[in-house]
């Protein structure tokens, strides 16, 4: 498992041969970038199941997983990796006209980052409380920062089952919860 | 102005002959420390007024300011910049035992973070409703997000004055919102 110290800009991380060929497949292409964000990170040891990337006018133009054992960074959920890969491609923090495709309903702080970030739109996967089910605490924190009403068509479902059986393949590999 | 990209965990930026004597004193040393690291970011215009030191047994761990407009990183708020240096500096994702000192109070996106990271209490100048009197939209992004009632003695308000001085020098300077 590569532990090398990796920083939460990297972006896509090379995909490599311990990565086994996934059976499973999204209906969206985009979700399906996330996933293999995910997957990537997941079977590097890099931390949760959450891949993302952003898209404007149906291109990709920044994508990350979460990184927050590998880097030693606590904020380096998908979503903010994505968003920071991408703001670091464009030359701007300012993601206007942008979307997100996330394997997982972001977290408070991964939304409000969505928020700062000017994106119009999320898809996601998974919901909060799957995310609760595989031992993370998003669920918890969620309930402290009320629901999720006053955010209107922001968050849109795509793709569930897919990031299910993302969640799944997490769930029997050896890993750390933080 | 220096211009040049600077990733976000950089850190403490060197103090440089461009920032003025200040004029201003808070009461906690530590508050001080968040005032000059906000005072080096809105004189080299690095973002907006808000510096934050991560602090263990008394010990300084980790320092960041707002980075937003330089660093071209919609994330880099001065608590994230703070997390992120005390996670590098300590090899971990976990900042449990720690406290946080900060110009002015967290952001959604920032009081998560504090919460993934796991740092037990927030001391904070200026208040959210005071960050949106110099422009900043922590207002509106707060009152999506619920109010605070849930987050107990997490958050502890202290030395607004001298950050109210800091905000004030920020008013008078020539600046980009976001």
């Amino acid at each position: 498992m590569n532990r090398k110290h990796l920083s939460c800009e990297a972006g896509s991380a090379p995909d490599t041969p311990e990565i086994p060929a996934c059976d499973y497949r999204a209906e969206n292409p985009f979700m399906n970038l996330a996933i293999a964000e995910a997957r990537t990170g997941i079977h590097l040891g890099h931390g949760g199941p959450f891949g993302a990337v952003v898209v404007r006018d149906g291109t990709v133009i920044g994508s990350g997983h979460n990184m927050v054992l590998v880097a030693h960074d606590s904020t380096c959920h998908g979503e903010i990796a994505a968003i920071r890969n991408a703001e670091q491609h464009l030359g701007t923090h300012d993601l206007s006209g942008c979307e997100l495709y996330t394997t997982g309903e972001p977290c408070p702080m991964c939304l409000a980052a969505i928020m700062w970030a000017n994106i119009g739109r999320v898809y996601y996967g998974a919901t909060i409380h799957d995310n609760a089910l595989i031992g993370f605490r998003d669920e918890v924190f969620d309930r402290m920062f009320g629901d999720r009403r006053a955010f209107g068509d922001l968050l849109v479902p795509l793709d569930r089952e897919a990031c299910l059986r993302l969640f799944g393949e997490y769930r029997n590999l050896p890993k750390t919860l933080y």
